[in-house]
C-alpha cells in the first residue's frame, strides 16, 4: 500500500469518526438547540445515497465508512427531533 | 453519464451542501454551545486530507466537493470558536 492509498485511508476515517463526538456531545447534554435539523437531515440522505452508490459498484470500503457515519449522523438526528 | 454516476453525483452534492444550513443557523442566531468543537475540528482535518489526496490524485470532483465543504466547515468551527 503506497502513500497516497495511506492518505486516503486517512482522510476517510476521520471524517468518519468525526460525527463521534458530536454524538457523545448531544448523549450526554440531551441538549441540540444550536444543531441544524436542515444539515443532518440532508446528511443522512446524502450519505444513504452513498451507500446505495457503493452497493450498486461494489465499493466495499465506501459502504462500510459510510455506514458508520450513517449509524452516527442518524444518531445526532435523533437526538435532534427528541430533545428540540 | 448513466445513472450510477448521476447517483453519485446527487449522493456528492447533498453531503457537500448539507453543512450550509449549520452555517446559517449559527450565522443568525451567533449561538454554537451544542454545536461540537471535536466535531468540526476533526471533519476540517480530514476534509482538508481528502483535497490533497484529491490533488496528489488529480481527482477534481474529489477536490471541487471537498473545497466547499472545507469552507463551511471552517466557518462553521470558526463561529464555534468565536461563540462558544
Amino acid at each position: 500500500m503506497n502513500e497516497v492509498t495511506l492518505l486516503g485511508i486517512l482522510a476517510g476515517t476521520l471524517t468518519t469518526i468525526s460525527f463521534a463526538p458530536q454524538a457523545v456531545k448531544s448523549w450526554r447534554t440531551r441538549r441540540t438547540k444550536d444543531v441544524s435539523l436542515g444539515m443532518f437531515s440532508i446528511l443522512c440522505t446524502g450519505v444513504a445515497l452513498w451507500i446505495t452508490y457503493g452497493v450498486l459498484t461494489r465499493d466495499f470500503p465506501l459502504i462500510l465508512a459510510n455506514s458508520v457515519t450513517l449509524a452516527l449522523a442518524f444518531l445526532i438526528l435523533a437526538m435532534k427531533i427528541r430533545y428540540g
